[in-house]
């Protein structure tokens, strides 16, 4: 991101502010400070705060030793506040602050860091800086939704090589191995998860990886998912037979194809996100697996994989143009097999485009 | 760790917990509940919780999906209790508390869970849950001292090898992808840090690795760790030169080894620990570099890289069997080269001993 589009996240997110009468955010290291200012710092015990009143100027407060980290980055052009080793950083961020009523702090700051401010600001409400910076973040802009498109297409070429590495005889693991190098060869910079699951370990939507040596007749769940340099992420999962599957899975895979391509076609802007889980759901409850399909329909992903919206019954927040997400209902028979098709997607001005493209049936290896 | 010593930990939390008055402690996922429950749980936005009250049983708070992987590990012997996508797991929680007066929280819990626990329970005093958790994991027992040694062997396997990846004409991002493979291959399940930094780069404390090829005569600082299987993690740095150093590095080279032994020496149950710090600075400042050394000395190490104690002026607390930390003193001159040596050191009953035993003179390549 350039620093003028950082800085125009920051002003928006002071607009943010101002509107919900909220004096300052602080921001720690994680995805939200590498959203506004580019700097992936990384979580220590030592404090580094990003201070955004809604009114004027941005300060970085850095640990002494990060100073030149930070320098070296997006976040240079910011006014730093560096603290020596046996400074006070807590009572150097306060300093900043005025006497705020309303501080937002961010989401995933770490309590000790939240209470200790607590402490030093004792007549401050805080409050979580979600109610900031998510709907910024939820709405992507077009350099965001190029950043994700990048990321999709990366996931699919290293998708698109599973018949290469998924074959019978070959634990999970080995095959996992394989993919966390295809991960990396197709253009991104981490790894943030792998799932194969094979035969019964399907029917666990969380399941990793085991040692289990995958067999003939096996459906496989694929979940996979990286960091781009970019810093936005790639999530997609696709489901592979093992040669011709048992009918009852098939049975179930037709339903669940179905059942995604429903939720896809569904959405649009303007429709609350829990009609998107909606629509998915009812299609499988329709064909009787109601009981089958455990977990909500998708989450927002950008600079994490997981972030708002959330496509689950109980969001009503209507979708809005640049929302991006994961479409992904699965279907589980405990014990048995389990089967998930994963889309990432991006609410436009009309409805709905797929960034993933790899094809969505039970292709049997 | 075997369940009797998870258990054990739990009791003396609890043992804490009472003597400090507090009701209950909560744990999300993080050092804190490995440490706790042998769980190592993904950070989600789904609330995953440990509920340790000072009396009776706890209970682990988990999504409904990802109650397989709970179940599958050391914590399927506490109480589960899941919840289901639709449900509100911070009401769940506090249903377990009772009317507490006082909570501690873990010290790395999410602030979003943060203020929702303090909105659901208006009256409860908020504490950091170090307070109860710091004195316990700082003093490792026998079993953690060796898993410690363990990490430590493996990263000093490491840099045996650095004579054939560090040399002259390759970048420091080369050296790193050597590194990266070989912390892996020496039995880490994790590469936690690579820092290679060449020439003038050696004066950033916290360089993490560039481009910059190396020359002739550049002295290399390399500060690398990793995560075992166990949990417990590995941390130790070495400088190098390739060939014969600027006579000035050299001076300060010896003076800087001069200071960690100093430092290392000095370690016994009952020094204050910032008199670790001060015995490096001591012989360092004697020399005329004093500016130079611009860190503390050293920093706890266990399930974390970074924990307590801190070896830094201004932490009287006194040093007690058991406590494992690192021992790096470094002396920095700005645009020119920088050196640092860093071991992983436990206090034992009579002194200390040190975990890691590669050469600390000034190798040259």
């Amino acid at each position: 991101m350039s620093a003028a589009a950082l800085q125009a996240r920051r002003e928006r997110a002071q607009q943010a502010a101002r509107a919900k009468g909220v004096d300052a955010l602080l921001v720690t290291p994680g995805a939200d400070l590498r959203y506004l200012t580019g700097y992936d710092a990384p979580p220590l015990e030592r404090l580094t705060c990003l201070v955004l009143p809604a009114d004027g100027d941005p300060v970085l407060v850095v640990p002494a030793l990060e100073e030149p980290a930070a320098r070296a980055g997006p976040a240079a052009d910011l006014p730093l506040r560096a603290w020596q080793e046996t400074d006070d950083p807590v009572a150097l961020t306060v300093s900043l602050l005025g006497n705020p009523g309303r501080v937002a702090v961010a989401d995933q700051m770490w309590a000790e860091k939240v209470l200790a401010l607590q402490a030093a600001l004792p007549r401050a409400r805080f409050v979580p800086g979600g109610l900031l910076l998510t709907p910024l973040r939820a709405c992507k802009d077009a350099a965001e939704v190029e950043a994700l498109s990048e990321a999709a297409a990366a996931i699919d070429e290293v998708h698109a090589q599973m018949g290469r590495w998924l074959r019978v005889g070959r634990t999970e693991r080995d095959v996992a191995v394989d993919i966390e190098r295809g991960i990396l060869a197709t253009g991104h910079e981490r790894v943030d998860f792998v799932i194969v699951a094979g035969g019964p370990n399907g029917a666990s939507p969380h399941h990793a990886v085991s040692d289990r040596v995958l067999r003939p007749a096996d459906t496989v769940v694929v979940d996979i998912g990286g960091q781009m340099p970019t810093g936005y992420r790639s999530d997609s999962t696709r489901t592979y037979a093992l040669g011709r599957p048992d009918p009852q899975a098939a049975e179930e895979y037709t339903v669940l194809q179905a059942a995604q391509q429903a939720a896809v076609a569904a959405v649009r802007p303007g429709l609350p996100a829990e009609q998107v889980d909606a629509a998915a759901r009812d299609v499988i409850a329709a064909a009787g697996f109601g009981d089958l399909f455990v977990h909500r329909t998708g989450h927002g992903i950008g600079v994490e994989t997981h972030e708002h919206p959330y496509l689950v019954a109980g969001n009503a927040e209507p979708l809005v143009p640049g929302m991006v997400f994961s479409v992904e209902p699965g279907i589980y028979r405990p014990g048995r097999h389990g089967a998930r098709i994963e889309d990432i997607v991006v609410v436009t001005e009309t409805g709905v485009a797929a960034l993933n493209h790899r094809p969505r049936d039970l292709v049997e290896l």
